[in-house]
């Protein structure tokens, strides 16, 4: 297949993540670089503007400009949740087409991955020579074939240095809490919170995955057991928690144009927990609830070196695929060949294989009901990086 | 007044700050090295400890233990929230006598304050010579007299760094996100959240402080003329925002021993105000709440290094006024000079101008009824260290 000349378009899609700009600035980057492309533009919240031509030109930008947006997180070129139709896809083509663009790279998951396989069929029907590639960027970690998602790294990150102070927190003025962490299908996130884990009786003590259900009932009887034996309890349960009946625990009518209910962005879910500790052990209980929210996705100043590097690749790699001619479409994959050092290469995978399916997590990470393997934290160590190690007193007895 | 040489025991109290073990480990270290100080001991959650005679013997730690204690968020003595009565405070004093413990040290907020200036007037009234002294923390920033509260600096870092990545959120995906902020009675750490600002439409564009009264009417009002002007708006809300009547905008039934109504821990404040924008506004507008919770005292690894550096100085210094014999009691506090270059020294006050009472935000740091002022950023800005700088395409134009 030969290198096709003209234009490149680059979108960003979905929710954020601390490095997604990352990636955007390593396909600016190759892009800038490459010979086979002319313009570098970027379309203004995802699909929406692509559709509206709301576009920049992303060439003229410095590099001081485009580090210092590496560094930042969030979405700099805007985001959106937008499914496109079929008919707004053919109607991207034709814009496609009218402005010679012949790569579009979409930052974004598989929601992403499967407006790209779209637009790469009418493409193909239409026999118009564009390269599309899919970069992936998500905190829930939750894209196929890949070994991890960009974006993933720094919010587990966040997640287990925020599970370190809280369990310190628990520690200090004992009591039942729970925290409620981001994942509506795969708990990959919430079982991060285990990387927090220093001392034998550190929590969270138990660890609630949408990957197993859970009753209210049981929830109670695991709190009232830790709490027994420690006098204390931390609770880290994904958003997406749900019953043997494969139905939330918590309902929202709220729901997105693909399809997906509101749990982020509100504290209900964490206080219906509490008010359930309560109902089932004691309303003298203190039992308090925080539901982390948008922090996971987009506090400043605390990515993950390993996830801000790979992320930054996997974007230049998308441009160096595009433009080798090797193949009209992909989603770019991390490919793992060792925990410990730990090796990480780039790939590409077929749009088809990525688009709309998740992943959720395997049974071998998992550990009963209410926790994660060991094989869980030797995948998730490397990709959040060193974390701080805390210290504990010794409480020497007195006369010793 | 002469040294007086015995042992010394310390203790923790309150909610926990993330440096809140700096100045628990400036204490041990300047009184290890005292000749006034025997024994150096530690009770085990604060006055509960005390009372209980549950004290562990901190002069047997290691420098090692000590040093990643101190870097350790929440108190490692662990805590409490307990205003003793008058007769436990005898009941503590004799056993002060019974261990021959001539200094205690206590580090909290002004209820921690409280407790020390009673057991002070109990020991002048036993004729006991015993040196009490009140050592600050509080992310509330709400104590008298001293310039700043060891553990508002991280914390006020915690919740910029915060705002800043929200804000790059709600610029991603546009909408209305209200943040739900610490501080009961005053707005300090709610205010630190304006450091997040570095362009000129950069969020936070409201910020509620309960030193302002707030009705809904004019809460809609305000998001309703942001979200007009910029297709977003970005929230901070001091968990203590109250109405004209001086009640909470949000009650909850659960209050501690010191009449403190419960209001973190739980995301009732944020879910009612995104419910009230809905309501005036129109319910298919984007509305969001996150409340940011324990995290913004408890989270690990992200400490101002500044407030780390005077938590351990108002440590060693309770100490050295301890021992110096110069006054039998006190509460330490910093006392800034310039604030830039930022430079504070160290200094006492009686107890009684600490206790009980806490201190607002004064006029000239509040700009009308939502934004704070210039002159609150200059006090701020130290305290916090340098923030991430974030970055920002330039959107250029096609075909500039």
């Amino acid at each position: 297949m030969p290198t096709t000349r003209g234009n490149a378009l680059i979108g960003q899609s979905g929710g954020p993540t601390c490095v997604i700009n990352q990636s955007l600035v390593g396909i600016v980057e190759a892009a800038v670089g490459s010979e086979a492309i002319e313009g570098v533009y970027g379309a203004l919240h995802g699909i929406k503007g692509v559709l509206e031509e709301n576009w920049i030109d992303l060439g003229r930008e410095s590099k001081e400009t485009l580090e210092a947006v590496a560094n930042t997180p969030c979405a700099a070129l805007r985001s959106v949740r937008k499914k496109p139709t079929r008919e707004e896809c053919e109607r991207a083509l034709g814009i496609f087409k009218a402005h010679d663009i012949r790569y579009f790279f979409y930052i974004g998951g598989n929601d992403s991955a499967e407006t790209a396989h779209i637009l790469n069929e009418i493409a193909v029907a239409e026999n118009y020579d564009v390269r599309l590639f899919h970069v992936p960027k998500t905190i829930d970690n939750d894209l196929r074939v890949t070994d991890h998602c960009p974006g993933y790294g720094s919010a587990a990150k966040f997640v287990a240095q925020a599970f370190m102070g809280d369990n310190q927190d628990n520690r200090s003025l004992p009591g039942i809490k729970i925290d409620v962490v981001m994942g509506r299908h795969a708990g990959w996130l919430t079982a991060a919170s285990a990387l927090a884990r220093q001392h034998a009786d550190d929590g969270p003590h138990l660890i609630y995955l949408p990957e197993r259900s859970l009753t209210w009932e049981q929830f109670a009887t695991d709190v009232g057991r830790v709490y027994g034996e420690l006098g204390r309890c931390l609770v880290a349960v994904s958003e997406g928690v749900h019953g043997p009946d494969g139905e939330l625990l918590l309902k929202s009518k709220e729901v997105d144009s693909h399809g997906n209910v509101q749990l982020s962005g509100t504290g209900a879910l964490g206080d219906l927990m509490a008010a359930k500790v309560k109902e089932a052990l004691g309303s003298d209980l203190r039992v308090r609830a925080d539901t982390f929210g948008y922090l996971q996705r987009s506090f400043a100043g605390l990515s993950s070196e390993v996830d801000a590097r790979e992320a930054r690749e996997v974007g230049r790699k998308a441009v160096e695929i595009a433009t080798s001619g090797d193949r009209p479409h992909g989603s770019i994959v991390l490919e793992r060949t060792s925990d410990e050092p730990y090796v990480c290469g780039v790939g590409c995978t077929d749009l088809s294989n990525v688009a709309r399916e998740t992943r959720d997590m395997p049974d071998e990470y998992i550990d009963g009901h209410a926790d994660v393997t060991e094989a869980f934290l030797r995948y998730a160590r490397p990709l959040t990086g060193a974390l701080p190690q805390l210290g504990r007193l010794s409480d020497f007895p007195l006369g010793g």
